[in-house]
Protein backbone atom coordinates (compact mmCIF):
# COMPACT_ATOMS: atom_id res chain seq x y z
CA UNK A 1 0.00 0.00 0.00
CA UNK A 2 1.30 3.61 -1.03
CA UNK A 3 0.78 6.27 1.74
CA UNK A 4 2.64 9.07 1.64
CA UNK A 5 3.58 12.21 4.13
CA UNK A 6 4.08 15.73 4.05
CA UNK A 7 5.80 18.10 7.00
CA UNK A 8 5.11 21.93 7.28
CA UNK A 9 8.47 23.70 9.84
CA UNK A 10 6.67 26.14 11.04
CA UNK A 11 8.57 29.28 12.53
CA UNK A 12 10.92 31.87 11.83
CA UNK A 13 13.93 30.45 13.43
CA UNK A 14 15.21 28.74 9.77
CA UNK A 15 14.15 30.60 7.88
CA UNK A 16 15.97 33.76 8.80
CA UNK A 17 19.16 31.51 9.55
CA UNK A 18 19.20 31.85 13.27
CA UNK A 19 18.68 27.50 13.39
CA UNK A 20 19.96 24.48 11.62
CA UNK A 21 17.35 22.52 10.76
CA UNK A 22 17.62 19.68 12.95
CA UNK A 23 14.38 17.43 12.40
CA UNK A 24 13.56 17.26 8.51
CA UNK A 25 16.39 14.16 8.25
CA UNK A 26 14.70 12.37 11.51
CA UNK A 27 11.15 12.22 10.01
CA UNK A 28 12.17 11.72 6.79
CA UNK A 29 13.96 8.63 7.75
CA UNK A 30 11.31 7.31 10.00
CA UNK A 31 8.48 8.14 7.69
CA UNK A 32 10.70 5.75 5.18
CA UNK A 33 11.08 3.20 7.79
CA UNK A 34 7.44 3.28 8.74
CA UNK A 35 6.21 2.57 5.02
CA UNK A 36 4.85 6.59 4.95
CA UNK A 37 7.35 8.36 2.64
CA UNK A 38 7.73 12.12 2.64
CA UNK A 39 6.67 13.77 -0.22
CA UNK A 40 7.05 17.37 0.43
CA UNK A 41 8.55 19.72 3.14
CA UNK A 42 7.17 23.71 3.48
CA UNK A 43 8.90 25.74 5.93
CA UNK A 44 6.79 28.93 6.93
CA UNK A 45 6.44 31.77 9.00
CA UNK A 46 4.43 32.27 11.81
CA UNK A 47 1.95 34.53 10.15
CA UNK A 48 -1.59 33.40 10.52
CA UNK A 49 -2.88 32.82 6.49
CA UNK A 50 0.24 31.29 5.77
CA UNK A 51 -0.46 28.85 8.21
CA UNK A 52 -4.02 27.76 7.34
CA UNK A 53 -3.42 27.96 3.71
CA UNK A 54 -0.59 25.11 3.48
CA UNK A 55 -2.71 23.20 6.40
CA UNK A 56 -5.68 23.08 4.20
CA UNK A 57 -3.53 22.15 0.80
CA UNK A 58 -1.29 19.56 2.16
CA UNK A 59 -3.70 17.63 4.27
CA UNK A 60 -5.70 17.23 1.37
CA UNK A 61 -3.23 15.83 -0.78
CA UNK A 62 -1.12 13.43 1.41
CA UNK A 63 -2.26 10.76 3.56
CA UNK A 64 -0.61 12.18 6.88
CA UNK A 65 0.36 15.59 7.59
CA UNK A 66 3.37 16.54 9.67
CA UNK A 67 4.06 19.79 11.73
CA UNK A 68 6.58 21.04 13.71
CA UNK A 69 6.90 24.11 15.87
CA UNK A 70 4.36 27.10 17.41
CA UNK A 71 2.98 25.58 20.34
CA UNK A 72 4.63 26.91 22.74
CA UNK A 73 3.49 29.89 25.32
CA UNK A 74 4.38 32.89 24.16
CA UNK A 75 2.81 35.43 21.30
CA UNK A 76 4.21 33.81 18.37
CA UNK A 77 3.21 29.97 18.92
CA UNK A 78 -0.12 30.15 17.22
CA UNK A 79 -0.03 27.26 14.93
CA UNK A 80 -2.79 25.27 17.67
CA UNK A 81 -4.93 28.15 16.85
CA UNK A 82 -4.61 27.86 13.07
CA UNK A 83 -4.94 24.48 12.52
CA UNK A 84 -8.22 24.72 14.56
CA UNK A 85 -9.33 27.20 12.16
CA UNK A 86 -8.25 25.07 9.13
CA UNK A 87 -10.19 22.30 10.48
CA UNK A 88 -13.24 25.30 11.26
CA UNK A 89 -13.38 24.01 14.67
CA UNK A 90 -12.78 25.89 18.22
CA UNK A 91 -9.57 26.20 19.85
CA UNK A 92 -9.94 25.49 23.81
CA UNK A 93 -9.45 24.24 26.98
CA UNK A 94 -8.82 20.44 27.15
CA UNK A 95 -9.71 19.32 30.44
CA UNK A 96 -7.42 16.17 30.98
CA UNK A 97 -4.50 18.67 29.70
CA UNK A 98 -5.09 21.57 31.40
CA UNK A 99 -4.94 19.54 34.54
CA UNK A 100 -1.94 17.52 33.79
CA UNK A 101 -0.39 20.93 33.01
CA UNK A 102 -1.48 22.46 36.00
CA UNK A 103 -0.23 19.69 38.26
CA UNK A 104 2.85 19.78 36.57
CA UNK A 105 3.66 23.51 36.62
CA UNK A 106 2.06 23.88 40.43
CA UNK A 107 -0.77 26.32 40.55
CA UNK A 108 0.52 29.59 41.24
CA UNK A 109 3.03 29.50 37.82
CA UNK A 110 -0.06 28.08 35.91
CA UNK A 111 -0.25 32.03 34.20
CA UNK A 112 -2.36 32.75 30.98
CA UNK A 113 0.48 32.19 29.12
CA UNK A 114 0.86 29.02 30.05
CA UNK A 115 -2.80 27.98 29.61
CA UNK A 116 -2.68 28.49 26.18
CA UNK A 117 -0.70 25.41 26.06
CA UNK A 118 -3.83 23.44 27.52
CA UNK A 119 -6.46 24.17 24.74
CA UNK A 120 -6.28 22.05 21.55
CA UNK A 121 -8.98 22.10 18.74
CA UNK A 122 -12.26 20.03 19.83
CA UNK A 123 -11.67 16.92 18.79
CA UNK A 124 -8.14 16.08 18.72
CA UNK A 125 -6.32 13.61 20.53
CA UNK A 126 -2.92 15.06 22.66
CA UNK A 127 -0.02 13.62 21.88
CA UNK A 128 2.23 13.00 24.51
CA UNK A 129 5.16 14.44 25.54
CA UNK A 130 7.78 13.06 27.48
CA UNK A 131 10.17 15.21 27.69
CA UNK A 132 8.31 18.54 28.68
CA UNK A 133 4.69 17.29 29.14
CA UNK A 134 2.83 20.41 27.45
CA UNK A 135 1.38 17.78 24.51
CA UNK A 136 1.21 18.13 21.08
CA UNK A 137 -2.22 16.78 19.00
CA UNK A 138 -3.66 14.93 16.60
CA UNK A 139 -6.60 15.97 14.07
CA UNK A 140 -7.87 14.40 11.02
CA UNK A 141 -4.27 13.44 9.62
CA UNK A 142 -2.72 16.04 10.73
CA UNK A 143 0.16 15.66 13.41
CA UNK A 144 1.28 18.69 15.46
CA UNK A 145 4.21 18.52 17.60
CA UNK A 146 6.90 21.00 18.92
CA UNK A 147 9.68 22.28 17.46
CA UNK A 148 12.65 21.66 19.88
CA UNK A 149 14.14 18.32 18.55
CA UNK A 150 13.78 16.02 21.37
CA UNK A 151 10.89 16.63 21.87
CA UNK A 152 9.51 16.39 18.58
CA UNK A 153 11.01 12.89 18.58
CA UNK A 154 9.48 12.01 21.83
CA UNK A 155 6.05 12.90 20.36
CA UNK A 156 6.71 11.37 17.25
CA UNK A 157 7.94 8.13 19.08
CA UNK A 158 4.85 8.35 20.99
CA UNK A 159 2.86 8.75 17.95
CA UNK A 160 4.17 6.38 15.58
CA UNK A 161 2.49 3.43 16.82
CA UNK A 162 -0.69 4.75 16.17
CA UNK A 163 0.12 5.95 12.25
CA UNK A 164 -1.08 3.73 9.77
CA UNK A 165 1.73 2.45 7.97
CA UNK A 166 2.76 1.54 4.37
CA UNK A 167 5.33 -0.75 2.74
CA UNK A 168 8.70 0.28 4.25
CA UNK A 169 10.45 1.94 1.50
CA UNK A 170 14.60 0.04 1.13
CA UNK A 171 17.44 1.20 -0.65
CA UNK A 172 20.85 0.15 -2.03
CA UNK A 173 23.57 2.52 -2.45
CA UNK A 174 26.74 2.22 -4.59
CA UNK A 175 29.36 4.57 -4.98
CA UNK A 176 32.19 5.37 -7.48
CA UNK A 177 35.31 8.04 -7.21
CA UNK A 178 36.33 7.58 -10.47
CA UNK A 179 33.83 8.23 -12.86
CA UNK A 180 31.27 11.06 -12.90
CA UNK A 181 27.90 11.18 -13.36
CA UNK A 182 28.05 12.69 -17.04
CA UNK A 183 29.32 9.07 -18.06
CA UNK A 184 26.75 7.15 -16.30
CA UNK A 185 23.58 9.22 -17.27
CA UNK A 186 22.43 7.29 -20.12
CA UNK A 187 23.07 4.31 -19.04
CA UNK A 188 21.36 4.85 -15.33
CA UNK A 189 17.75 6.26 -17.16
CA UNK A 190 18.00 2.77 -19.25
CA UNK A 191 17.68 1.37 -15.57
CA UNK A 192 14.93 3.36 -14.40
CA UNK A 193 12.92 2.64 -17.90
CA UNK A 194 12.96 -1.32 -16.67
CA UNK A 195 12.19 -0.62 -13.15
CA UNK A 196 9.53 2.27 -13.56
CA UNK A 197 8.26 1.47 -9.87
CA UNK A 198 11.53 2.30 -8.08
CA UNK A 199 13.16 5.61 -7.85
CA UNK A 200 17.02 5.43 -8.67
CA UNK A 201 19.06 8.48 -7.97
CA UNK A 202 22.15 9.56 -9.15
CA UNK A 203 24.40 12.25 -6.47
CA UNK A 204 27.26 13.82 -7.24
CA UNK A 205 29.67 14.79 -4.47
CA UNK A 206 32.32 17.27 -3.95
CA UNK A 207 34.15 17.35 -0.74
CA UNK A 208 36.29 20.04 0.41
CA UNK A 209 39.39 17.63 0.00
CA UNK A 210 39.13 17.05 -3.40
CA UNK A 211 37.15 13.40 -3.35
CA UNK A 212 34.50 13.57 -5.89
CA UNK A 213 32.63 10.73 -7.39
CA UNK A 214 28.90 9.59 -7.46
CA UNK A 215 26.27 7.79 -5.87
CA UNK A 216 23.59 5.83 -7.12
CA UNK A 217 20.88 4.76 -5.11
CA UNK A 218 18.06 2.54 -6.02
CA UNK A 219 14.99 2.76 -3.68
CA UNK A 220 11.37 1.30 -3.73
CA UNK A 221 9.09 -0.60 -1.90
CA UNK A 222 9.77 -4.15 -3.28
CA UNK A 223 12.51 -5.73 -1.84
CA UNK A 224 13.65 -8.21 -5.06
CA UNK A 225 13.17 -4.94 -7.72
CA UNK A 226 15.36 -2.49 -5.69
CA UNK A 227 17.58 -6.10 -5.78
CA UNK A 228 17.62 -6.18 -9.23
CA UNK A 229 18.45 -2.82 -9.86
CA UNK A 230 20.71 -2.43 -7.25
CA UNK A 231 22.70 -5.45 -9.29
CA UNK A 232 22.65 -3.27 -12.72
CA UNK A 233 23.74 -0.82 -11.73
CA UNK A 234 26.49 -2.51 -10.39
CA UNK A 235 27.00 -3.98 -13.35
CA UNK A 236 26.86 -0.22 -15.30
CA UNK A 237 29.88 0.87 -13.12
CA UNK A 238 31.92 -2.19 -13.59
CA UNK A 239 31.21 -1.94 -17.39
CA UNK A 240 32.18 1.91 -17.14
CA UNK A 241 35.67 1.31 -15.77
CA UNK A 242 34.37 2.49 -12.47
CA UNK A 243 35.31 0.57 -8.93
CA UNK A 244 31.86 0.23 -7.27
CA UNK A 245 31.94 0.07 -3.68
CA UNK A 246 29.06 -0.07 -1.33
CA UNK A 247 27.09 2.21 0.45
CA UNK A 248 27.48 5.95 0.90
CA UNK A 249 30.54 7.68 0.04
CA UNK A 250 31.87 8.55 3.31
CA UNK A 251 31.47 12.36 4.64
CA UNK B 1 12.80 49.12 1.07
CA UNK B 2 11.46 45.71 1.29
CA UNK B 3 12.19 42.34 -0.25
CA UNK B 4 11.29 38.74 -0.10
CA UNK B 5 12.98 35.83 -1.60
CA UNK B 6 11.58 31.65 -1.44
CA UNK B 7 13.57 28.71 -1.89
CA UNK B 8 13.00 25.94 -3.62
CA UNK B 9 15.01 22.28 -2.78
CA UNK B 10 14.37 20.15 -6.03
CA UNK B 11 15.08 16.65 -5.54
CA UNK B 12 14.74 13.30 -3.27
CA UNK B 13 17.65 13.00 -1.81
CA UNK B 14 16.27 15.52 1.44
CA UNK B 15 12.94 14.24 1.51
CA UNK B 16 14.51 9.99 1.97
CA UNK B 17 16.07 11.34 4.33
CA UNK B 18 19.55 10.56 2.49
CA UNK B 19 21.10 13.59 2.87
CA UNK B 20 21.01 16.42 5.32
CA UNK B 21 20.10 19.70 3.84
CA UNK B 22 23.25 21.83 4.17
CA UNK B 23 22.12 24.55 1.69
CA UNK B 24 19.02 26.50 3.37
CA UNK B 25 20.75 27.88 6.43
CA UNK B 26 23.77 29.61 4.15
CA UNK B 27 20.96 30.70 2.16
CA UNK B 28 18.69 32.38 4.39
CA UNK B 29 21.81 34.01 5.95
CA UNK B 30 22.99 35.77 3.31
CA UNK B 31 19.19 36.92 1.86
CA UNK B 32 19.22 38.16 5.64
CA UNK B 33 22.15 40.03 4.78
CA UNK B 34 21.70 40.79 1.77
CA UNK B 35 18.09 42.13 2.79
CA UNK B 36 15.97 39.71 0.71
CA UNK B 37 15.04 37.65 3.73
CA UNK B 38 13.95 34.45 3.29
CA UNK B 39 9.91 34.02 3.47
CA UNK B 40 9.18 30.30 2.68
CA UNK B 41 10.92 27.30 1.75
CA UNK B 42 9.56 24.22 -0.15
CA UNK B 43 11.57 20.96 -0.31
CA UNK B 44 9.47 18.94 -3.49
CA UNK B 45 10.80 15.88 -5.45
CA UNK B 46 11.65 15.76 -9.22
CA UNK B 47 8.37 15.29 -10.55
CA UNK B 48 7.54 17.54 -13.58
CA UNK B 49 4.21 19.02 -12.13
CA UNK B 50 5.43 19.62 -8.72
CA UNK B 51 8.61 21.41 -9.94
CA UNK B 52 5.79 23.72 -12.69
CA UNK B 53 3.55 24.44 -10.13
CA UNK B 54 5.92 25.23 -7.48
CA UNK B 55 8.20 27.82 -9.76
CA UNK B 56 4.88 29.38 -10.93
CA UNK B 57 3.19 29.71 -7.49
CA UNK B 58 6.26 31.14 -6.10
CA UNK B 59 7.40 33.48 -8.60
CA UNK B 60 4.58 35.18 -8.45
CA UNK B 61 4.16 35.80 -4.67
CA UNK B 62 7.93 36.66 -3.83
CA UNK B 63 10.38 39.11 -5.27
CA UNK B 64 13.13 36.41 -6.17
CA UNK B 65 13.01 32.90 -6.03
CA UNK B 66 16.35 30.52 -5.86
CA UNK B 67 16.01 26.73 -6.50
CA UNK B 68 18.94 24.46 -5.75
CA UNK B 69 19.50 20.74 -7.45
CA UNK B 70 18.41 19.34 -10.74
CA UNK B 71 20.51 20.22 -12.72
CA UNK B 72 23.11 17.67 -13.67
CA UNK B 73 23.34 15.40 -16.50
CA UNK B 74 21.06 13.09 -15.63
CA UNK B 75 17.53 11.45 -15.93
CA UNK B 76 16.45 12.81 -12.84
CA UNK B 77 17.86 16.34 -12.98
CA UNK B 78 15.06 18.01 -14.77
CA UNK B 79 14.66 21.37 -12.63
CA UNK B 80 16.00 23.83 -16.26
CA UNK B 81 13.60 22.15 -18.65
CA UNK B 82 10.63 22.67 -16.03
CA UNK B 83 11.81 26.16 -15.22
CA UNK B 84 11.98 27.04 -18.96
CA UNK B 85 8.32 25.71 -19.26
CA UNK B 86 6.65 27.28 -16.22
CA UNK B 87 8.05 30.32 -18.45
CA UNK B 88 6.49 29.32 -21.73
CA UNK B 89 9.87 29.08 -23.34
CA UNK B 90 11.81 26.73 -25.17
CA UNK B 91 15.17 24.59 -23.43
CA UNK B 92 17.65 24.88 -25.67
CA UNK B 93 21.55 24.73 -26.54
CA UNK B 94 22.74 27.90 -25.02
CA UNK B 95 25.86 28.25 -27.53
CA UNK B 96 28.60 29.96 -25.40
CA UNK B 97 27.31 27.72 -22.81
CA UNK B 98 27.87 24.46 -25.19
CA UNK B 99 31.80 26.23 -26.24
CA UNK B 100 32.62 26.67 -22.82
CA UNK B 101 31.53 22.64 -21.72
CA UNK B 102 32.96 21.53 -24.68
CA UNK B 103 36.37 22.69 -24.03
CA UNK B 104 36.11 21.71 -20.18
CA UNK B 105 34.74 17.78 -21.14
CA UNK B 106 37.21 17.84 -24.09
CA UNK B 107 35.00 17.13 -27.69
CA UNK B 108 35.01 12.93 -26.85
CA UNK B 109 33.82 12.91 -23.34
CA UNK B 110 30.70 15.97 -24.40
CA UNK B 111 28.67 12.80 -24.25
CA UNK B 112 24.76 14.02 -25.21
CA UNK B 113 24.00 13.46 -21.26
CA UNK B 114 26.60 16.26 -20.59
CA UNK B 115 24.98 18.37 -23.38
CA UNK B 116 21.78 18.23 -21.32
CA UNK B 117 24.09 20.46 -19.43
CA UNK B 118 24.59 23.31 -22.29
CA UNK B 119 21.20 23.58 -22.76
CA UNK B 120 19.17 26.75 -20.81
CA UNK B 121 15.58 28.05 -20.88
CA UNK B 122 15.29 30.70 -23.85
CA UNK B 123 16.47 34.18 -22.71
CA UNK B 124 18.33 33.04 -19.70
CA UNK B 125 21.57 34.40 -18.07
CA UNK B 126 23.82 31.83 -16.87
CA UNK B 127 25.45 32.33 -13.19
CA UNK B 128 29.29 31.32 -13.59
CA UNK B 129 30.38 27.88 -11.82
CA UNK B 130 33.72 28.13 -10.71
CA UNK B 131 34.29 24.71 -8.94
CA UNK B 132 32.67 22.29 -11.66
CA UNK B 133 31.97 24.60 -14.43
CA UNK B 134 28.32 23.89 -15.74
CA UNK B 135 26.57 26.80 -15.33
CA UNK B 136 22.86 27.97 -12.98
CA UNK B 137 20.95 30.27 -14.75
CA UNK B 138 18.62 33.55 -14.02
CA UNK B 139 15.23 33.91 -16.21
CA UNK B 140 13.27 36.67 -14.39
CA UNK B 141 13.46 36.62 -10.91
CA UNK B 142 14.20 33.14 -10.95
CA UNK B 143 17.96 32.16 -10.03
CA UNK B 144 18.92 28.32 -10.91
CA UNK B 145 21.66 26.43 -9.05
CA UNK B 146 22.93 23.31 -8.25
CA UNK B 147 21.95 21.27 -5.10
CA UNK B 148 26.11 20.03 -4.50
CA UNK B 149 26.86 22.52 -1.36
CA UNK B 150 30.35 23.72 -2.36
CA UNK B 151 28.80 24.70 -6.17
CA UNK B 152 25.97 26.43 -5.30
CA UNK B 153 27.75 29.07 -2.57
CA UNK B 154 29.98 29.62 -5.99
CA UNK B 155 27.02 30.67 -7.88
CA UNK B 156 25.32 32.02 -4.95
CA UNK B 157 28.66 34.44 -4.48
CA UNK B 158 28.73 34.68 -8.81
CA UNK B 159 25.42 35.94 -8.49
CA UNK B 160 24.66 38.43 -5.53
CA UNK B 161 26.41 41.11 -6.75
CA UNK B 162 23.74 41.60 -9.52
CA UNK B 163 20.32 40.82 -6.89
CA UNK B 164 18.77 44.05 -6.06
CA UNK B 165 19.51 44.74 -2.03
CA UNK B 166 16.86 45.64 0.46
CA UNK B 167 17.92 46.97 3.70
CA UNK B 168 19.66 44.44 5.90
CA UNK B 169 18.14 42.37 8.21
CA UNK B 170 19.64 43.10 11.98
CA UNK B 171 19.13 41.04 15.20
CA UNK B 172 20.13 41.16 18.95
CA UNK B 173 19.82 38.28 21.29
CA UNK B 174 19.58 37.61 24.83
CA UNK B 175 19.30 34.68 26.71
CA UNK B 176 18.86 33.31 30.50
CA UNK B 177 18.64 29.52 31.72
CA UNK B 178 17.08 30.85 34.90
CA UNK B 179 13.12 31.47 33.67
CA UNK B 180 11.48 29.60 31.00
CA UNK B 181 9.49 31.11 28.31
CA UNK B 182 6.13 30.96 29.96
CA UNK B 183 7.32 33.53 32.69
CA UNK B 184 8.20 35.73 29.46
CA UNK B 185 5.52 35.54 27.24
CA UNK B 186 2.58 38.31 28.82
CA UNK B 187 5.91 40.83 28.85
CA UNK B 188 7.26 39.43 25.62
CA UNK B 189 3.98 39.84 23.74
CA UNK B 190 3.73 43.93 25.35
CA UNK B 191 6.96 44.49 23.84
CA UNK B 192 6.68 42.67 20.57
CA UNK B 193 2.77 45.28 20.12
CA UNK B 194 5.23 48.00 20.93
CA UNK B 195 7.44 47.43 18.24
CA UNK B 196 5.01 46.09 15.40
CA UNK B 197 7.40 46.29 12.59
CA UNK B 198 10.04 44.00 14.21
CA UNK B 199 9.71 40.19 14.68
CA UNK B 200 10.42 39.06 18.18
CA UNK B 201 11.12 35.80 18.76
CA UNK B 202 11.19 33.60 21.70
CA UNK B 203 13.16 30.18 21.31
CA UNK B 204 13.39 27.59 24.20
CA UNK B 205 16.29 25.38 24.33
CA UNK B 206 16.67 22.00 26.24
CA UNK B 207 19.99 20.34 25.64
CA UNK B 208 20.85 16.61 25.93
CA UNK B 209 22.89 17.37 29.39
CA UNK B 210 20.29 19.08 30.85
CA UNK B 211 20.04 22.87 30.12
CA UNK B 212 17.34 24.89 29.44
CA UNK B 213 16.23 27.89 28.99
CA UNK B 214 15.27 30.27 26.20
CA UNK B 215 16.82 32.56 23.94
CA UNK B 216 15.24 36.25 23.12
CA UNK B 217 15.54 37.59 19.59
CA UNK B 218 14.43 41.06 18.49
CA UNK B 219 15.27 41.31 14.69
CA UNK B 220 14.18 44.23 11.86
CA UNK B 221 15.35 46.27 9.28
CA UNK B 222 15.88 49.58 11.50
CA UNK B 223 18.75 49.64 13.68
CA UNK B 224 17.74 51.50 16.10
CA UNK B 225 14.16 50.06 16.52
CA UNK B 226 16.09 46.46 17.40
CA UNK B 227 18.04 48.35 19.84
CA UNK B 228 14.91 49.79 21.42
CA UNK B 229 13.83 46.61 21.90
CA UNK B 230 16.71 44.51 22.89
CA UNK B 231 16.89 46.88 25.77
CA UNK B 232 13.35 45.90 26.35
CA UNK B 233 13.89 42.15 26.19
CA UNK B 234 16.95 42.55 28.45
CA UNK B 235 14.91 44.95 31.32
CA UNK B 236 11.91 42.46 31.43
CA UNK B 237 14.57 39.44 31.77
CA UNK B 238 16.07 41.50 35.10
CA UNK B 239 12.26 42.26 36.10
CA UNK B 240 11.28 38.38 35.94
CA UNK B 241 14.45 37.70 38.08
CA UNK B 242 16.72 36.17 35.27
CA UNK B 243 20.46 36.45 34.60
CA UNK B 244 20.16 38.08 30.82
CA UNK B 245 23.18 37.08 29.00
CA UNK B 246 23.69 38.34 25.60
CA UNK B 247 23.78 36.24 22.28
CA UNK B 248 22.88 32.40 21.54
CA UNK B 249 22.91 29.96 23.98
CA UNK B 250 25.88 27.70 23.42
CA UNK B 251 25.11 24.71 21.39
Amino acid sequence: MRRTAALILIGNEILSGRTRDDNIQFLATRLGELGIPLREIRVIPDIRDTIIDTVTDLRARFDEVFTTGGIGPTHDDITAPCVAEAFGVPWEIHPPTFALLEQHFGADNFNTARQRMAKLPRGATPISNSVSIAPGFTIGNVHVMAGVPRIMRAMFEALAPSLKKGAPVFSRTWHTTSLFEGALAEGLEAIQNSFPDLDLGSYPFHREDGRRGVALVAKGQDTAEVEKAAQAIYNLLKEKGGAPVEGEPPP
